[in-house]
């Protein structure tokens, strides 16, 4: 048996390792058009911000028995009728073709920038994507006196942190009236925005760049509002989209979002092949839609299910939640299932409370303070996601939630559910309980109206 | 409604609260012995270590309408049949009685010293159980150049820790041939003993300590091997029992744990009686058997159920996992549900796996290491328990293991649950999922053979 991985990203390194795992006997061939194995993009932000050096996030590849990876290498085509794929050596040219027994495509995502954005003159504009991106952009910090960061997405507040902290100037400009729109609601992506302002950061919401002209040095963004901000260089952090070339050109479903349809084992509606990853168009656990899950930790899973079936296991997949975080030196934020806003738009009657308690008793010099959201299905009471900002133990809050949350698990249960606890590390009375009483207190109050 | 609450600890305070929430008519008259309202006894290692002042452990009542709380108050007598509690004042000598619908007795636990320790001098030798207990030993401490901990617990472990920081050359001597009998199994407290060796404690396992003689200053302990060990002075940590002296007076009904029984409502053998926090005996939620559990974190939950049933409404307890952690300047331990003895013991078939992983990635400067074992059940994967240490975020660990085993989840759902992930806090895969694997290999193996 011989099983293709289409890229070497966490989707595709998991999808090899695990068909490796079930599978000993199969040939495996991973191609990959980065000309390193295996890198860590999100730790990109902290290489710009000097936390650590570039060549510190590129490693070999996994030395599996059988499994071949081909690094520099690119997937011309792949004719699914004769299950062949066409490849070719970036470094000198070589094609070479392979039949193949299951194919797992996770070539993952790029990325993005809005059409209705004119640019002028490409120098000086850059995208955080790769190693060499990081390596250009901290070049460019260390030239010029300030930055425009464009795009309030998780990796354009990570970016624009991470300039910060060289010193410069930065602006970061959201077309949407929030920080993170579609990820967190008002109230949190305020804690975000006013935190970002403390650090010195320019936010302008509410207005998206129509022209970006200039040469590298002397940059110049007109808004819509027609605001015109001058700068050294401009990153674009305005999303990604599917790398789903292959993808059409294999004749593969794609679906409302650009990703690849899968179903519950990561099958396409080709026979034999299977997507996951940043490409892969999943459902949300919580609203049951189609959804992109652009995000490592969704990945892993993904590249699990997809390796396990194509190497002739069997594993399923229930859905998505998108549980993610991002960590500002301290100061973090992420969140959970689906915002209050997604939840409505869904169909959900929803009841939703925004706590702001200690992590860490008062008592404790390095006390700490954390802000949770959390929204709740309002007549079963099942949690449908959360929000967190602040300085505590956000990676726990989030994890114990995702657990409730993907097994339909109620708010009534979260008093009754037993918090570890120590005075130096955290709170006898937990965040969560907080947050699960105001909320108690909110549906009575509703059944008693 | 007049609701008394006997113990203004962490189950009395709750019982209190959660009473005035559920109805906001009822009088509440708690009575407290100590002299103040609150304090927190989880932080008293700390105020020997020096970390934090002891006055800054002491606090006010809480202040709730219709709320008397009475300190150095004792209850000399309750009639069950009269429904009254007859109090006296420690301050004044003055006796009151009152006449009550509900009572919560809440009257905590207080240090055991087995009666095979033959002990000539008290002098010189402590417990740490209040405010006043932490103040001695830190004069001790000042005074002397060495101390014995008798009892390898979590207090007698911190308290090691704690006499260390200051300086001071401590033995510690635990009867058990491991540290923490019965709270973790032998290759996680191996862990933890190397640690404290490593921070200079010297060990002494499998010898009871049988007579202690000489004044303070010259302690002289002697094991039950002939082992002499001389020392300044001495700190008891060999357990905690309930302190039932009131409870058997009522006529409560007492269980092989040494607690009040109490059914899910917390509610006791005698009407309108209710026990909650270390005083009570409760099911444990894995073996359904009877045991105390002497934390805040279930004195919380114990509190809040009582105090909601003695104001009127409804609440059960489906039982205790007891999730616990200890932490030593960030090396930490801790665990969650039942060891795999315990498990063996109570008729579980077993499959147990040990890892030890990465909690951040190796190239961020504070990378840290944890290691985490995974109690299973073998046949349908049920997870009954976990033991953590290391230097990773354990709260977060042990707080989704929570959620695992109360909500009966299987190791097989542990690959599919979805975790935060950002380089600079963690790693991308979880040690969760390193555990799970490696557990489901073996039960994979287990099948196959």
């Amino acid at each position: 048996m011989h099983i293709v991985v289409v890229g070497y990203g966490t989707a595709g390194l998991t999808a090899a390792s695990y068909a490796r795992l079930i599978n000993r006997q199969a040939r495996i061939t991973v191609f990959e058009k980065r000309r390193y194995a295996i890198y860590h993009p999100c730790s990109l932000p902290d290489v710009i911000a000097g936390v650590i050096p570039a060549e510190r996030l590129v490693e070999e590849a996994v030395n599996l028995p059988n499994l071949d990876v081909r690094t520099a290498t690119i997937i011309e085509e792949v004719d699914t009728a004769s299950r062949k794929v066409y490849a070719r050596n970036l470094r000198n040219g070589e094609k070479v073709n392979f039949e193949y027994d299951a194919l797992v495509l996770a070539t993952g995502s790029r990325p993005f920038i809005p059409r209705n954005i004119r640019i002028e003159d490409s120098r000086g504009i850059y995208t955080l994507r790769t190693i060499e991106d990081s390596k250009l952009i901290v070049e460019a910090a260390s030239r010029h006196g300030s930055a425009v960061v464009v795009g309030g997405s998780a990796l354009g507040i990570e970016a624009a942190h991470a300039l910060r902290k060289r010193g410069i100037k930065v602006t970061l400009i959201e077309y949407a009236l929030k920080l993170l729109p579609g990820k967190l609601d008002e109230e949190i992506a305020k804690i975000v925005e006013d935190h970002l302002r403390g650090e010195g950061v320019e936010i302008i919401l509410g207005d998206g760049v129509s022209e970006i002209t200039g040469a590298e040095g002397s940059k110049r963004l007109t808004t819509n509002s027609g605001k015109v901000v001058e700068t050294g260089f401009v990153v674009m952090a305005t999303g990604v989209k599917p790398e789903n070339e292959l993808a059409l050109q294999m004749g593969l479903k794609i679906g409302v979002t650009g990703g690849v349809i899968v179903d519950e084992k990561m099958r396409t509606n080709i026979e034999n092949v299977y997507a996951a990853g940043d490409v892969a168009e999943v459902k949300d656990i919580v609203t049951g839609k189609p959804v992109l899950s652009p995000f490592a930790s969704t990945a892993l899973i993904m590249g699990r299910i997809a390796g396990i079936n194509a190497a002739g296991g069997e594993a399923k997949l229930k859905g998505v939640l998108q549980n993610w975080i991002v960590n500002l030196d301290g100061f973090k934020f992420g969140a959970v299932g689906v915002t209050e806003e997604v939840a409505r738009q869904s169909g959900f009657e929803t009841v939703s409370v925004t706590v702001s308690t200690q992590d860490k008793p008062s008592f404790y010099p390095d006390s700490a303070s954390v802000t949770l959201k959390l929204i709740i299905e309002a007549n079963e009471g099942r949690l449908l996601g959360a929000q967190v900002a602040g300085f505590g133990n956000l990676v726990e809050k989030l994890n114990v939630i995702s657990t409730i949350v993907t097994h339909g698990l109620k708010v009534y249960d979260i008093p009754y559910l037993e918090f570890a606890y120590t005075p130096s590390l955290n709170e006898l009375v937990h965040p969560l309980y907080v947050a699960a009483d105001a909320a108690l207190r909110k549906i009575t109050r509703r059944h008693t109206r």
